[in-house]
């Protein structure tokens, strides 16, 4: 493990994070609609924890922190909606509402992580326990923003002066509370001219890099350029690239990271390339309870997402087809998992366990 | 190199071969345009060699040998155009139409090797020249059609009975006179038994697999599963998968392979998962003259091809993006390499020689 990052306060953070995806209003939640962008700047009001729920199932928000984020507001929405003064009562009222977020994506660890916290400042609320869940959602996302401006800091001082980028879907501040993980740390190596070039691939099938990445850096002014994501290995050969920086849905205790499809094939191409991976995610994505990569739930999505685009059917009727929507990139391919804990380079169990144990 | 083939009389070939993009009707040249399928179902009828270089740089017809093929038609055409008699003097007032077809698109090697045909046969012309030309348009198809028959016995001979292959772009029908390079060794081997899943990437970002590849599977009951390009690497840790099955644009004297963009990046998470790559092309796409895949020229087509669906702006504006549509795969990452004239396994510049020098 290492802990060298670079000054937080010489970065101009403010100047590259200008997007919010989540919003309390007081009396609902409001998602920037991410399966309208870039086109369309919509917000989603929900007001129930149901209506959040039903939000994370169908993409409206998306990206491991964001989801644990919004449930965390959905549970303060369900608070609302009962009428008991004992928080230990409430506890047993809001089960049904919480299995149903707990149930909206099934990869993601965050989403739960966020649900345990909830559960836990229930449980140990005094006094006013819908207070007590406002602030406990309100700190995951604080906490969560203040996570991933560390992470940049800690991420970027990992890359040479003046290095190229890849990044593989959208883990930006759209992804997050805001700044983002391995976007952030592109953001945090820009501010601090590390980061000389930006390649984002495209990320079939839901093109989050393609509607999202690019759309959220031009936002900033940072300049990135899009690619096909089977160009990535002709990309790395021809030496723009030094890193491939990623997210992670679920990190196990062994370093082994379960991200959007498409991770595990940059990680081998990085290898064969000589092209190092890092995996930014806040400690709440790390699951020390799963030893390793294949007891990841791998979560299949509707067919339709590669056989129509925007709801018009693009394939042949009658083609099959198969949409994993995560692979696990096992933990030798990876050399850097940065947390806001610090880095564990080399991951392995005996490193993890040092950081996270 | 081996030349083991499955015995061509035991295949039901015509059962697995019902698509032909490529009509001379006497009079014009036909081409099923690729770019509607697999919606429409259109031929753009070509009167004039210029017509002809337009469509094949429009991707009307793509696929390196059917480029050929009809670059071929292009020259008939372009011999009707012109009022000489001798072949000599037609062969100069040729020139520029030659010029143009050639310059259609620049890595296919397969374009070059079929005009240079045609000046070959008006060079040595005896009498009507023209009727000469036509001769040889039709040799050139004629002579597709057998040797991806060929292929097909020789690829399917090398896949244990009941594999599962994957295959990348379209090699199909649509892209040869009929029956395909690397999807005709698939038909082959579902023919024989030998093929039990077949797999296709959607190929971006024209979507050739999408698009085409399994419509024209399906055109023949070929049963296919469509995947994101980049869900190739978690598909082969599955096991399901024991080949990737590929055409090429260009094949160098050592077996370096220009083919899809993507091609590469699937043979390096192939070799990481000690999956088998079969790069499948007729003769005429060997370029013994090119030494190594480093000479190649990689087209990189306009980026509108990611930025846009179907005309429709799917990317915000002001976004950049590097298109490039072909990779090369060098020989080391290539299992076998089959041709019409036999297989080189394991190829280097040595056993491509024994085969083509």
């Amino acid at each position: 493990m290492t802990d060298t990052a670079l000054a937080l306060a010489d970065l101009d953070f403010d100047r590259y994070d200008h997007v919010r995806p989540i919003r309390w209003t007081g009396e609902a939640l409001e998602l920037l609609d991410q399966r309208l962008l870039p086109f369309s700047v919509v917000h989603e009001v929900c007001r129930s924890s149901d209506e959040v729920a039903e939000a994370i199932a169908k993409l409206v928000v998306r990206g491991a922190p964001a989801i644990g984020i919004a449930a965390a507001w959905g549970v303060v929405l369900a608070a609302r909606s009962i009428e008991v003064t004992r928080a230990q009562t409430a506890l047993h009222q809001l089960e049904p509402a919480l299995q149903r977020l707990n149930a909206a994506r099934p990869t993601a660890v965050n989403l739960m992580w966020a649900l345990a916290r909830m559960r836990r400042a229930l449980a140990t609320a005094d006094g006013d326990w819908r207070a007590a869940l406002e602030r406990e959602a309100q700190a995951i996302e604080r906490e969560d923003l203040a996570a991933n401006r560390r992470m940049g800091a800690l991420g970027a001082a990992l890359l040479a002066p003046a290095s190229g980028v890849l990044t593989h879907c959208n883990t930006g501040s759209l992804a997050t509370a805001g700044f983002g993980t391995a976007l952030g740390v592109i953001r945090a190596g820009v501010a601090a001219g590390r980061v000389a070039r930006v390649f984002a691939t495209e990320t079939r099938p839901w093109n989050q890099g393609a509607r999202l990445t690019v759309w959220e850096l031009m936002q900033d002014g940072i300049d990135a350029t899009l690619i096909a994501d089977s160009a990535a290995a002709h990309l790395m050969k021809t030496g723009q690239v030094q890193w491939v920086v990623v997210g992670a849905d679920r990190i196990c205790a062994n370093g082994d990271t379960a991200n959007k499809i498409g991770t595990y094939q940059l990680a081998i191409a990085a290898k064969h390339h000589g092209v190092k991976v890092m995996v930014v995610a806040p400690s709440s994505t790390v699951d020390m309870a799963t030893a390793a990569g294949d007891a990841i739930e791998i979560e299949e999505r509707d067919p339709a997402e590669l056989l129509s685009f925007r709801g018009e059917r693009v394939v042949a009727t009658g083609v099959r087809a198969w949409n994993p929507v995560f692979d696990v990139t096992p933990h030798a391919l990876i050399d850097a998992i940065v947390t806001e804990r610090g880095v564990v380079e080399q991951p392995d169990a005996a490193r993890m366990r040092a950081l996270f144990g």
